[in-house]
């Protein structure tokens, strides 16, 4: 089959790999509905993060069950399913504890950027649906794979409440989702830090109330000001560098939470810092699988609609082209038709 | 009056200094029941903390209200009263959140190792008792003041709830007084990290269920293996060097939480790990009027006692082998006859 393989720094390429296979009796196979390119794939396109040989790329999915393994009792052939970026047992102690992002077991989704993919820990990590979703639908359930389930668990780690005020630190497709999350749960007053008008706009769409357009410093007075002087009650850092996160963690009021879900590169914590700003800090990799059930229903029954934080739909044969335009922002997300 | 004053690292001395005045109208002056030495006390002892000229020690105070400015409203000569190590005006946003440590107005106490002692923003930090408590309890009201309250915020922030596995770093007074209030916040096991035998006992007598002597790496080993592999729900990081609070969150299981309270010195944080650690974090000087209330009830009525972990009782004149007996480790807390 065409899938795509990242070879090096700019190096992307749409070309024959072997179909997936069965490998253990957990695993499943997926024909996958759509696929898309995820903020995360731009660090080891730039070259900003280590590359270990060819990587086969895309951990967002969903899709048809299309064959099982022996130990797989949870889902079927013929069934759709949505599944975590982060594979999990979904039985250990920590999956218990609604973390199963740090899973005994865990592993990392892989090659999904294809029109077929195998996902471990199949019972642990998929979800099926009772029926086969409308064609429409299937961008929104793609988006709770990752973008949409990272998003809310930004807002949950910042424990945003209704009547909230919240502050969202990127306007990447999980800063969105972000915004969306915290509309969901209830906050009063949504500012979204965002200098890109296409971004403000779906911003607003999802339940921003104002857009602060300053960043570092200036964008923490904006929002001391926006607060009356108070800080925000939560934040959601959706970026990872290390002045995003300092950002994130000086619009909070003392005693706010920031939710951390974009992977640090380069952030550096000072203890004496972080203890004067006295700040709830929480972050990691999404529990997706926490959230599924409840997000999916939110999107079956069109209470949300993520799947329109993608701005732009590309066969998989053009992925280059995917990673290019989201590389130099002219795309908020693309989706990859498989 | 004769009081204590810090010259510089290793010079404590007992001298005369000019007594305390109201200088604003929110100020109240209390004549102390008696005083102490904090272990925070030690780091300018130690030379760990840079020293701007003579510096009046002591933070921790209870004692009986003998003049107060024009503005104080809320107490009144003659009145027996509990403050906060940080003045708080208790009316700020930060203050109505719960986080008095914050304040917009915040001081920190000073001076209070003497028989007399200024209190500013009194309305906001000083809580009276109904009548004059019996003198057994002074060394428990004391304590309320910075040492348990600390402890309490440390498990409070460490989110201890009634069946918690909780583990606490650190087995000076502070951890001490963590323990004891995880034991009143219902936690179902609390593991203390102490190698020393009399920190040990007094761990043991305020609710500890075990006692792990290892550190850094193998005393985190040793959690694991005591928590099934799993980790600890909360961790209460009582000392403040790079290592322990490293060892804090390693002893969390991910999703658990660490209430950090020992004032940082060289602590840095790589936010990759952080990430990847998905513990919650919240630390900073404790907001000790928040519990204020409740912790003087707990010593009136007898149900806690804290003051048990006074273990050299000094007068104001011998201050000097006070700090000397804590920092040589053969103290656990000096109390200060003033």
């Amino acid at each position: 089959m065409l899938a795509t393989v990242l070879h090096a720094p700019g190096d992307i390429r749409c070309e024959e790999v072997a179909e997936p296979k069965i490998l253990k009796p957990t695993d499943a196979i997926i024909k996958l509905s759509a696929s898309c390119i995820c903020g995360s794939d731009l660090w080891p396109f730039r070259g900003l993060q280590p590359l270990d040989g060819a990587m086969h790329m895309g951990h967002e999915y969903c899709g048809v069950v299309v064959e099982v393994g022996s130990a797989v009792k949870t889902v079927k052939p013929g069934q759709f399913v949505v599944g975590s970026f982060c594979l999990s047992d979904n039985t250990c102690p920590h999956c218990r504890f609604g973390f199963q992002s740090s899973c005994e077991q865990r592993e990392f989704m892989l090659g999904a950027q294809a029109p077929y993919a195998r996902v471990a820990l199949a019972d642990g990590t998929l979800v099926a649906t009772d029926t086969m979703p409308d064609d429409d639908l299937i961008p929104s359930l793609l988006a709770v794979s990752d973008v949409l389930g990272t998003g809310w668990y930004a807002a949950d780690a910042a424990r945003v409440k209704p009547g909230s005020t919240v502050a969202v630190v990127g306007d990447g497709a999980v800063g969105l989702m972000g915004v969306l999350a915290a509309k969901q749960m209830g906050a009063e007053r949504i500012i979204a830090m965002s200098r890109h008008k296409s971004r403000q706009n779906l911003a607003l769409e999802y339940g921003a109330t104002d857009i602060v357009s300053e960043r570092g410093d200036a964008g923490v007075a904006r929002i001391r000001e926006l607060t009356g002087n108070v800080g925000a009650d939560s934040v959601l850092e959706c970026v990872g560098t290390n002045e995003s996160m300092h950002q994130a963690i000086n619009c909070a009021r003392p005693g706010g939470s920031i939710g951390f879900v974009g992977v640090p590169h380069g952030v550096e914590l000072n203890g004496e810092y972080l203890f004067f700003a006295q700040r709830n800090l929480l972050g990691g990799p999404a529990p997706v699988r926490r959230f599924l059930p409840h997000l999916m229903d939110l999107v079956l029954t069109r209470k949300i609609n993520p799947g329109k934080v993608f701005d732009l739909t590309l066969p998989l044969a053009d992925v280059a082209e995917g990673y290019r335009a989201m590389d130099e922002r002219r795309a908020i997300k693309t989706l990859l038709r498989v």
